[in-house]
């Protein structure tokens, strides 16, 4: 078991940052929405992206790469770890949980949570890459808090290489998401999780195509309000920091600061190179 | 220096393995050229899967997992190391040739002589991953060879996703590649370049839209032609083996066995999973 451990007072566990990573850049729209409620934390990320993506990788592969990058973030005195990326929430939440002694947040539970509360055909749809998926984690999780909604899936690959790419609104865009959608459209669902933290950027095309008849659930901003409620809880929530974000990446910074500026719609300044495992 | 030493006879060396490694899958297309010129030669294929792609990785994170496939064939005892990854061939090759003491060959070299040998109007494309195209390697291999040739590149980030998609010949597919090949068309080439290993299985498209003035140069054919020159010169090919494939991955080896039929068009039967790095 490592990280903090109880024994310490919340006085000196409240002023900590928080932990966030990701197989890459998409958790930084997790981390926007952190700081838009929490603005006084000061919060520390760490993108994997020497090994990016995890989209397509196998269960142990992922939870392997998710307990490195979450030592890294406990080695720098976190307290509280948020795994905001879905392929690695899928797999690896219940190792990381026994592993550490300081709350493990990620981003499935609080997508599950908002779709289940949004829909009222009770058909929910989702979305994700091939192995958040394929690991059916989304339909289990909204199954438990109510077992009546139906859950339809889709794997879209080609989203997350046309966010990076930059192709938020073409029509090359439009007609891919047209084609991976289809199948959600059909089935008549009221309420889709966007199961992928690239996937805000592509909100706007998402939500055209279903008409405004369907909530899109953004699991980023879910999570930011359940991050925010395991901290008050726990009594460990900081409103006086001085919201410092520092970024760690492994491998060149150059490379996720350019890209990384649009994801959180604000210039990244300094980022760091580390090696984890 | 490691791999095998010239002391030893060339009646051993003979009759080792060729050893193929690969960020992933498109390295297939390399070895189904090289089985089809070579059809007595052992080869030991390793596809890092843990941690592709390559492409949009920087070059010292590029070197130093191309390093570490490399050891792992060499301790397999292979007699040729081949880089059938235009990202590691832009990058790994000099820091590879100064490790081994066995040839190593990449993608990159024959790929340019190609282009080279085939221009009339000394105007050659090249597309590739973003580190490719970024590395201006193309361009300065192939005015090694012809300093008048005009070398224009451009990166399509899009295409690897879309053939690991399976989707070759849709019209999305289409749309995409004209996207990305007009302002190759506009300067007028005659001669491109498939600087991807997972390009040649998107030749039909791009084939069409160039139509047959202009000559598609698939680089995979072009290094299996290297590597028969190479083993020939050295004395060390092999006519009279078992043609035995051994595919090696570090990622879950179902995933690779499904797509990577598709690569090699003939079903692959026995993939194992190695820790490498």
């Amino acid at each position: 078991m490592r990280g903090q451990t109880g024994s310490r007072s919340n006085g000196i566990m409240r002023k900590r940052p928080i932990g966030i990573f990701d197989s890459g850049l998409g958790g930084l729209t997790v981390l926007k929405e952190i700081r838009k409620i929490l603005p006084g934390e000061d919060i520390i990320y760490f993108g994997d992206t020497a090994r990016v993506p995890y989209g397509a990788k196998s269960r142990d592969t992922v939870i392997k790469f998710s307990v490195q990058n979450a030592d890294f973030l406990v080695g720098l005195g976190v307290k509280m770890i948020v795994a905001a990326c879905n392929t690695s929430s899928s797999f690896s939440l219940p190792t990381l949980r026994r592993r550490y002694n300081i709350p493990v947040v990620g981003v499935i539970g609080p997508g599950a949570k908002g779709a289940a509360g949004a829909t009222r055909k009770l058909k929910v749809g989702v979305i994700g890459t091939k192995a958040t998926i394929s690991s059916d984690i989304y339909k289990k999780e909204i199954k438990k808090i109510n077992p009546k909604i139906d859950v339809i899936g889709a794997s879209c690959p080609l989203f997350v290489p046309l966010v990076e790419e930059g192709w938020l609104n073409t029509d090359v865009t439009e007609v891919i998401a047209r084609r991976y959608l289809a199948p959600l459209k059909q089935k008549g669902i009221d309420s889709i999780v966007l199961g992928c933290t690239h996937y805000p950027l592509l909100k706007p095309v998402i939500s055209r195509i279903f008409g405004k008849n369907v909530s899109v659930i953004d699991s980023a901003s879910q999570t930011a309000k359940a991050v925010k409620k395991i901290l008050d809880n726990n009594g460990i929530s900081n409103n006086s920091g001085q919201a410092r974000c520092r970024f760690y990446v492994s491998d060149e910074p150059e490379l996720f600061r350019k890209i990384g500026s649009r994801f959180l719609g604000s210039r990244i300044n300094s980022v760091k190179r580390v090696e984890v495992g």
